[in-house]
C-alpha cells in the first residue's frame, strides 16, 4: 500500500474530478475520473466518494468541472445538491462555491475547501486525542476516516493524532451493514497506518462495551443540529445508547461545516432511504427470498443527551449544546 | 413452496437422520441425509440444523443413528455434546436419551422429544399470542421459527398462533449478521406462511423502535439461567436494551428445556466464539482486508431486568424470575 497520507480522496486533474473509487476497496485501489457533472453525481450516489466532508469537497470540485466544461453553473449546483439529502457539508460547500463571483476563482475556492478540511482534521484530531487515555481502545462505526474527508479524517483523525502522539491505541471497527464501510474502509485505512484493528458485527459492539473492553466510542456525523442531535450512519444511535448504559463516553468528531444551526433538532433532519437491494443482496448474491420487503434507512439520529462531547477544529464542545450561526 | 407445516426439520428415515439443509435456504430447499454420527456432528457445527430446540431433536436422533450403526453410545453422545457449547437443549436431550436403558427404546424417546417440542411450540404460541394486540407489529432477531425447532417455532410460534387466532400481524425481521438467519430463514418461513415481513439491518431496529412502529419484540433463546438472564444470538442484548428504552415489551419464547436452573446467572453461560471468516466474508467474497482480525461471538447475554416476560409451554412467566429444577 503505497498510497500517501493524507489520502488523495478527491483531486482536480485539470479536466476531471479524480476520486479513489471506494466501492472497490479494499480489494482494489482504483481511481475514477469524472469528466462530466453527471458522472460525478453518479459517483456520489453510488458512494464511490462518501462521508460528509468528502462529499463537500467532491461537490466543490464538481463546480470547477462544470465551469471547465461550460455547463450552466446553477444547473450543475442543483444536480449536485440533489445527490444525497442528509450530509449538510454538501450544501455548505455548494453555497461557498456559489459565493465566488468570478468563475476563474472557483478552483482556488475548491482547493481552499479541501485544504481547510485537512487542517480541520488535524486540529480536531489534536483536540480529540487529548480526551483519550494511554493505552486506549476506541470503538468506531462506519468510516469517519481519511477516506470520508479530504484525506485525514474526523473520528479516525482523532485516532491518528493519538497514534502520532505516541499513545498505544487499538480500534474495534463495526463492520457497518449494509454497505460494510467499517469492514472495508476503516479496516483498510487503519491497517495502512499500522494501527491494530478488529472488525466485529455491529451488534457485537454492545457486548464488548458491556465487557469493559472499550475506553471511548468515536464516530463522525453527517449533520449536527443546533441542539446537538447527531445524524450519522444507521447504527450510531443504538451504539450511543449502549455506550451510555455502560458508562463509556460517546464522542462525535466533525468539522464545524457539519454543524447546521439552521436545523433546530434531529427531528427535522431528512433521512435518506436507500435502495432495498443494499439489504437484499451482497456481492451480487441475494440473501432474502424474492418478494420479501426490506427497510434501508441510511442514517439515524442520536439525541444530544447521549453525546459526551462534540470535537471540532475549534476544540471540545460539552453539553448542553447550543450551536448558533457564526 | 409445498413444504408442509409444521416444517419437517429433522426426520429419522430408518437409516439416516434427514435434515432440511438450512445453509442452502432460501435459495434451495435441499434435504441432507446424515448416515454417520460424524456427518450429523458436522451438520450441527455448520448450522445445517440450528436453533436450540432443533439441535436437541437432531442430537436425540443422532443417538438413534449411533445405535443403528452399532457405534458405542457413550462415544457418540460425547461427540454430539461437543458440537456447540451454548444451547442447553443439546445437553438436555442427550441426557434424556442416556436415561433410556433399552437401546430398542431410543427411537421412541427421540420421537417423543420431537413430538413434545411440537406440542410445546403450540402451547407457548397460544400463551404468547394472548400478550399481543390486534393489529400488531412484532420485531424479531435471528430465526426462532419452525426451522429452529421440531417444526412449529418459539418466537415465530407466537406469531403463527396470533395469525391463526385471526390477529392482523406483521413482522420486522432483523437480518442477523453474520449468518443472516433473519434475512434467509425468518423471512422465508414467514413468507411461506403468508405473514407480511420486512427485513432490516440489525442496527435499524433501534430506529423503528424509536419511531413507535413496534408493539413487541420477541426472540427465542439458547439458554436461560435460573435468574432469568437470557443467552441468545448476538444482537439480542442491544435489542432488548433499546426496547426497554422505548417502552416496548421484550419477550422471550422458549420450551422449558431451554431453561437451565443449574446455571445461576448469565455470567456462567459459555459463549461460543465462531470462525472469524463468518465476519470477513459474505457469500464467499472477502470484504475485510487480508491480515485484519475479526471478533465473532455467536451469542450475547440479556440481563433478566430487560425481559418483560418469558413464555414457555407452561404459560407466561413474569419477573422476578427464579427458575428451580423440576
Amino acid at each position: 500500500m503505497n498510497l500517501p497520507f493524507p489520502f488523495p480522496v478527491v483531486r482536480w486533474t485539470g479536466q476531471s474530478v479524480r476520486l479513489i473509487d471506494q466501492t472497490r476497496l479494499p480489494g482494489e485501489l482504483v481511481f475514477r475520473d469524472c469528466t462530466t457533472v453527471d458522472q460525478l453525481c453518479a459517483a456520489i450516489r453510488e458512494l464511490a466518494v462518501r462521508g460528509a466532508p468528502a462529499i463537500g469537497v467532491a461537490a466543490a470540485f464538481g463546480m470547477v468541472l462544470a465551469n471547465h466544461r461550460g455547463e450552466p453553473l446553477d444547473e450543475a449546483r442543483a444536480r449536485l445538491a440533489a445527490t444525497r439529502p442528509t450530509a449538510v457539508n454538501l450544501f455548505w460547500a455548494l453555497e461557498r462555491m456559489a459565493q465566488v463571483a468570478d468563475p476563474d476563482g472557483l478552483l482556488a475556492e475548491a482547493e481552499a475547501i479541501m485544504a481547510e478540511d485537512l487542517a480541520m482534521g488535524r486540529a480536531m484530531g489534536e483536540a480529540g486525542q487529548a480526551l483519550l487515555p494511554d493505552p486506549c481502545t476506541v470503538l468506531t462505526h462506519c468510516n469517519a476516516g481519511g477516506l470520508a474527508t479530504a484525506g485525514y479524517g474526523t473520528a479516525l483523525g482523532v485516532v491518528y493524532a493519538a497514534h502520532e502522539a505516541g499513545k498505544r491505541i487499538t480500534v474495534f471497527a463495526d463492520e457497518t451493514r449494509p454497505l460494510l464501510q467499517g469492514a472495508r474502509l476503516t479496516a483498510w485505512e487503519l491497517q495502512a497506518r499500522g494501527i491494530p484493528v478488529t472488525v466485529l458485527p455491529d451488534v457485537a459492539a454492545a457486548t464488548v462495551l458491556r465487557q469493559g473492553r472499550v475506553d471511548a466510542v468515536i464516530t463522525g456525523a453527517d449533520r449536527i443540529a443546533a441542539n446537538g442531535d447527531v445524524a450519522n450512519k444507521i447504527g450510531t444511535y443504538p451504539l450511543a445508547a449502549l455506550a451510555a448504559r455502560h458508562g463509556v463516553p460517546f464522542y462525535v468528531a466533525v468539522p464545524s461545516s457539519t454543524i447546521d444551526p439552521a436545523t433546530a433538532s434531529g427531528d427535522s433532519i431528512p433521512i435518506e432511504e436507500r435502495d432495498p437491494d443494499e439489504v437484499h443482496r451482497f456481492g451480487g448474491e441475494r440473501f432474502t427470498p424474492e418478494g420479501v420487503a426490506a427497510h434501508n434507512p441510511a442514517f439515524d439520529v442520536t439525541p444530544a443527551e447521549l453525546v459526551a462531547a462534540i470535537v471540532t477544529e475549534d476544540g471540545v464542545h460539552r453539553p448542553p449544546y447550543r450551536f448558533a450561526s457564526a
